[in-house]
């Protein structure tokens, strides 16, 4: 029941329609992934930052004390990752405004031998060849899932076909779903990636929820109808991190079910919900376990036909 | 616990993206919606059509034995509503392609004597003052419905607001949501609409589910996820036939409340996702109880979190 996640942490700029901005924030996949997972559990972070990155944003992935860091390589002389993006009208599309690569186009991290027997691996978007090389590191997983973006579906269709023989699963944004597969419906989409190996494929929705599409079966939820939406960053890193979160600390004999992971969905779709109420892990940081508590039901109670 | 709808009937041409279409069909929100909410129990039916209008399609009304069609209007020398439209791309988005009024921009149909102590009201998509006057034939009402479109927001914004204030609740889509109000949040935008009268607004978001905002709360479902998309015609009006049916039948003590609500709702859900699967009435004239029973629990269990 070790959870691990790989992918990339960075330093965001986000500009959002009501005119508020930050500079210099604290971002990247595996930032919010493993912000998300530690309130289930333990969760263990390989990624790599430059010489550059703040001393503040290491404090703050401090803050979550069950993420284990051990993985996180600081490069003397390399530069950390930088994205620029602004968000357009309701918050469900953004433009980027500059994507500096810097460290992420050397090198990935190494999995450090400690983490090599992690059970739950979840390789979070970076270049589907890396996902597979970072995979091959680990000795013994239980349940591996990706993410991926519409940069590789357009750039390398192969290496993430190749990626999607080796996981059980696949998360991906509805748009993305479609780019890949040529199919406009999300579970027609769903069942066309089945068909390339996975077990199931999560699409992400946005605010419109999320669409499980598994060999056993098709489960829709709804994202937590939330009113003041800030930044919309990371709620699908964080959707991932609850979920994988979840399923590591309750660690089922099949991770991989269809009913276990849809209500592995739930707790995703409450930790997305707070992410997206202020910039970067600000929300996160001061999260407290019994608030997430008691969201969590109010969305069971909102969904509940029993 | 006597339903009863008032709005349009008419003569569709629809085409789809899978290159499929079909030319004057039975159509208009009135034969949606109350083809729909007959599942549940009897529903009365106030709409006019010309003297144009198709036998079959009297024949296809007659086939839901529980509709009453004591109020459908056969107006000589007038000419049935028409109206053609084009899906696009995923479904979700369409073009009207032609849009005859006909006897849409006559005098309304009178209500029936014997239908004006109905006490469930469902005023479908028609001018807001029309909607106003035929509310004000009733004499006995429980719980007042409307729903609206984007034309009326447009141009009838005072007739509608003025409208608000007799409703129990108001279903619209989530453009018209944002056009009606200026926010861009679909429950920060019916929270505004709240404060113009209604106890409720049911923004209803097609494929992505619907949202119900109300006095007492919050709640999102998600649409069933329907794999094969034939026509979405009629999706919003069987979804509020299903939900006002479904209430009727139960007749609870307060129709209004959000529980209450939020329940009706998924039984809407369920029956549009059955329009959906073919052109016109044509998937609803073939249902049974039983088929819908089974995919209602279906659609629960994918969303219970218990």
């Amino acid at each position: 029941m070790s959870l691990i996640v790989t992918g990339t942490i960075g330093i965001d700029t986000v500009y959002t329609p009501s005119g508020e901005h930050r500079e210099g924030v604290l971002g990247g996949s595996c930032a919010y992934f493993a912000a998300a997972a530690s309130f289930y559990g333990p969760v263990r972070l390989v990624a790599a930052v430059g010489d550059d990155f703040p001393e503040a944003h290491r404090k703050t992935l401090a803050r979550f004390e069950r993420i284990d860091a051990a993985g996180l390589e600081v490069r003397q002389g390399s530069k950390t990752f930088r994205w620029g993006g602004k968000y357009l009208d309701n918050m469900d599309h953004r433009e980027s405004l500059f994507t500096e690569l810097n460290i992420l186009a050397e090198a990935p991290p190494a999995v450090p031998d400690g983490f090599r027997d992690s059970t739950y691996v979840f390789l979070a978007n970076m270049h589907p060849a890396l996902q597979a090389d970072l995979l091959g590191q680990m000795s013994s997983p239980k349940l591996v899932v990706a993410d991926t973006m519409d940069l590789w579906i357009g750039t390398a269709r192969d290496d993430l076909a190749a990626l999607l023989k080796k996981v059980d699963g696949l998360v991906l944004n509805y748009d993305e779903a479609e780019q890949y597969t040529g199919r406009k419906n999300p579970v027609a989409a769903g069942r066309h990636i089945l068909d390339e190996g996975p077990t199931f494929v999560v699409v992400k929705k946005g605010e419109h929820g999320a669409i499980l599409v598994h060999r056993q079966g098709v489960a829709a939820l709804p994202a937590y109808p939330a009113e003041d939406v800030v930044d919309p960053t990371g709620a699908g890193d964080t959707f991932a991190g609850g979920m994988m979160g979840h399923l590591a600390a309750s660690d089922p004999s099949d991770p991989a079910d269809f009913d276990t992971l849809r209500r592995a969905m739930a707790h995703g779709t409450i930790i997305a919900s707070f992410t997206i109420e202020t910039f970067s892990l600000d929300r996160l940081a001061g999260l407290t376990p019994d608030r997430i508590g008691e969201r969590y039901d109010a969305f069971a109670s909102m969904v509940s036909l029993a």
